[in-house]
């Protein structure tokens, strides 16, 4: 790393800890923020801190929230919960503007190599979510080894209480070409083939 | 955009004010700061503030200094003056670690099309740099159109004072195959081809 004066290096390093960001991108980071006004950049330090400090976890879905419960617990049909491994999940799906239930973050998958096992992962109070009142459980962890053994654990749990548990579709992914599949997700097209 | 809560939504919206970053990125770097402890959030927020009060223009080279002079005018060999552009020019020959001279940030290039003209560079804190201590300019505008005429501008304006101009060296990248070489930059090539 070059002589950057301390003030400088202080920042470059900072953005060098955010994912996928390098020295260089970094560096760049840190010129435009020399080039914002003071104003800004105490904005931009504002909006760090307040949300560390404002964002919690709500106690019941265990999604990102300002309130407890969220807003989403507290706004939406909890009749259907859809499970999710993290927060950035919700987002992807929220993004669609289409799912109105509510959701339950995992915060992980079962991954006994990694030393992940149930206790690690918010089951306990997902099961304890399952009341009378719930008619459909969607399951939708990655579809790796894991977010799949881990579908498959929660859907024979969930199945005891009697309740519908339902998996995302997996399949060949829209606009993509058939070529180009890799063949676990053909094999599983096939399998999950439906009638037109 | 999606309905993220208040204080995420703030430090995402900071986020995407970064060069090249788009909601996505910004939404992956506002959970990476989640994540991260209180401490650290606020480091990452005196990081900002700091460097923006902090680091300031050298008045002599215009470039980004927390000391006045700055740390390179008032320690290096004062009779070569490399012109930049910009002061991440600056960074960039720094990052080699060979040059030993002084540096002339001229923030900016000739650009009658966008309105910049000579009186919004900072050229006339170059010439009167140019006293009998100063044995060469080194002109390392970049090789776009503007950076060009600038470059032949200056040469020009310098020449007048009886000192030695030069330009960094045009031609092929280092690593690189002919065949891929713009033309512009194969013609400059053989232009400037040396005896071996």
């Amino acid at each position: 790393m070059i002589n950057y004066i301390a003030p400088i290096a202080r920042l470059i390093n900072q953005f060098a800890k955010l994912p996928g960001v390098g020295l260089k991108t970094a560096q760049r980071y840190a010129l435009k923020v020399l080039d914002m006004s003071p104003e800004e950049v105490k904005a931009f330090a504002d909006a760090l801190v307040d949300a560390k400090s404002e964002v919690k976890v709500c106690s019941v879905c265990g999604n990102l929230t300002d309130t407890d419960p969220c807003r989403i617990c507290s706004q939406r049909d909890n009749s259907v919960i859809c499970v999710v491994q993290e927060a950035k999940d919700v987002m992807a799906i929220e993004r669609l503007g289409e799912y109105k239930g509510v959701y339950h973050v995992l915060g992980g998958v079962l991954d006994p190599l990694q030393g992940v096992g149930k206790d690690d992962l918010r089951l306990a109070e997902l099961f304890h979510r399952l009341t009378d009142n719930v008619s459909e459980v969607i399951i939708a962890t990655d579809t790796s080894a894991e977010g799949e053994a881990t579908a498959t654990y929660i859907a024979r749990m969930i199945k005891n209480y009697g309740i519908k548990v339902t998996r995302l579709a997996q399949g060949i992914s829209i606009g993509s070409e058939l070529q180009y599949a890799d063949e676990v997700t053909l094999s599983r097209a096939f399998t999950n083939r439906r009638e037109m």
